[in-house]
């Protein structure tokens, strides 16, 4: 079976980003904010929303299911108040539920998180809750910036997050760091902010207790962890520098996913980071759409790079392809059993 | 011969910092600047500032020249106004210039420009000119972020840096894009911030038009160009996707360095980008500074990696050690020729 642990609903009906500029302009009118209910959207909808696009690639690709969670770019937590960022991640998410619940074998749900600069992370604390008692949701996208390209708040292994790690402690979910837009102009959305923000998660953690503190908590770094594999060497060092743990240590909490989008970068991952931390993900319809004229197959393809790596184990490849993926997202086996009739603890 | 192109005076004497100290407390104080002509260091300080440090390690991995310049993480050009970086990126430079009378066939000399937050970048030509025309520099070090960590000030392609391009291309000298010290927590000074800045400025490169009309203008992004390489294949779909000329065409301007602290790094490296666009580097008594414990040897002992990549030929090293430097750096060939004996033109 094959997990794809990152992909966003980009092709979302477009009655959902009508409401959020309502939102958006209402909010900056201090006008009264229009409610998530009054969005609709049809079965319908959905189903084409996605039959065309997301589906059709993962069935072309061989995929069996993806974690699926709202567009991580239009996140945007700088936007408005708590109360702004509580109705647009509630909207977002029970859209994803309701993917979930026309297409449960091809979709697993990770919520947004209702964060909001200058807020503390507690109150996410509810929409997680929700999320995951109530619509069965596996796992959550964490923005290591709320200012969206200002880094202005305070690092994510600050103790002012610590009750959003409670509760994701004791809900068993991980989270995949994910920064949103940039309104900075020094930093393009796709081709800076986000591997600047993978990058520096994983120094954050290098040089944290947090993990002492949350023995159990799980974070997955997209984008093949940013510039983080193919500077290893340097990491290394900088922990032996700084008196940290080694590496090794971090990665009983810090997975990558493969978000890597040509073979030398997959090549170098799959050499680098040990396999029982690399979770296959490819993003579709995601940062990189197009056709790699030096391959004559999609930039975002890979599936085929793993595919392609020599001397990749049949154990190795079902680690990376769904056995990590069930590791870290515990809450997906349930998920499977219940859309797949296996019993708890059977082989997908 | 080999050609180390990114070296710091991270060893240099007491006597800078006490002065720049004095300079900071006297600014934050609103007193009258100390002048960098009371700093007094003696020729023998230099020497045994170098001899013990840069200068050994330089001759037991067989480097014969290093472009040096004044330590990046101490520029901090978020420190008061135009007058404090100016004074302190003179001090650093006439430093530097020591350095290289002292050891003429060792090291080259690159300078500090005295940015400054909140001030036009037209302020760095006059230090520039006098460290080329005057005192034999080669090129110079560019801070993307002169805010240290907050990236609140415009892009390094937007037309507000062009008064120092236009500069640059009429002396014909190359920058270094390299950030200074991090104020933002988010942000480890060397392990995140360096590799984020090397990205950013990469991503920047891609999106505009700044080679359209500065045709001869050329960049060194160190630190194996942080992100970049790992991602090549993000970074020409990106191009692609967003209407921009392929890669290759951003090689004409582009350069990357060779500061990447283990083995699977530099084969990426060199495996994808082009070898004349890549230019041997080590960053000695620098960001990493231990044994790697897997090796034996030193982290930032670049030379061995790159002489480990199976089937390099003579000329890829050729270019890599030196040839690639005498490129981009063309004022070399006349340090070389005036320290080694060289006609011009003569293979060094």
């Amino acid at each position: 079976m094959i997990i794809d642990c990152h992909g966003h609903y980009t092709t979302s009906p477009k009655a959902l980003t009508d409401y959020r500029e309502q939102q958006i302009a209402a909010s900056a009118n201090k006008l009264a904010l229009p409610s998530p209910s009054q969005i609709n959207i049809s079965d319908d909808q959905i189903r084409e929303s996605l039959e065309e696009n997301q589906l059709r690639v993962q069935k072309e690709r061989g995929v069996d299911l993806t974690i699926f969670s709202p567009t991580a770019g239009a996140m945007a937590h700088h936007i408005g108040g708590l109360d702004v960022s509580r109705d647009w991640a509630r909207a977002c998410n029970d859209l994803i539920h309701r993917v979930c619940l026309l297409y449960p074998r091809n979709y697993a749900a990770v919520c947004q998180l209702p964060q909001t600069r200058g807020a503390s992370p507690a109150s996410c604390v509810e929409e997680l809750t929700r999320c995951v008692n109530e619509l069965g949701f596996v796992g959550c996208n964490l923005n290591p910036d709320p200012s969206d390209g200002y880094w202005d708040q305070l690092p994510i292994t600050d103790r002012y997050w610590y009750p959003l790690y409670e509760k994701m402690a004791e809900l068993d979910v991980p989270a995949m760091i994910h920064v949103s837009c940039s309104c900075n102009p020094n930093f393009h959305h796709t081709g800076a902010h986000y591997l600047n923000g993978d990058t520096t998660a994983f120094m954050l953690f290098l040089q944290s207790d947090l993990f002492r503190d949350f023995p159990s908590l799980r974070f997955v770094i997209p984008h093949g962890g940013g510039a983080v594999p193919y500077h290893w060497g340097r990491y290394r060092g900088l922990a032996q520098n700084l008196g940290r743990p080694p590496l090794s240590r971090l990665l009983d909490n810090v997975y990558f996913d493969t978000c890597v989008y040509h073979q030398p970068g997959i090549d170098l991952l799959l050499e680098v980071i040990p396999k029982k931390n690399i979770l296959f993900a490819s993003e579709i319809i995601g940062a990189v759409k197009g056709i790699d004229p030096e391959t004559g197959f999609h930039y975002d393809d890979t599936k085929r790079y793993i595919e392609s790596v020599p001397d990749l184990s049949q154990a190795d490849k079902d680690q990376i392809f769904f056995k990590n993926a069930l590791k870290v997202y515990p809450r997906l086996e349930r998920h499977l059993a219940a859309t797949r009739q296996l019993h708890p603890g059977e082989q997908p």
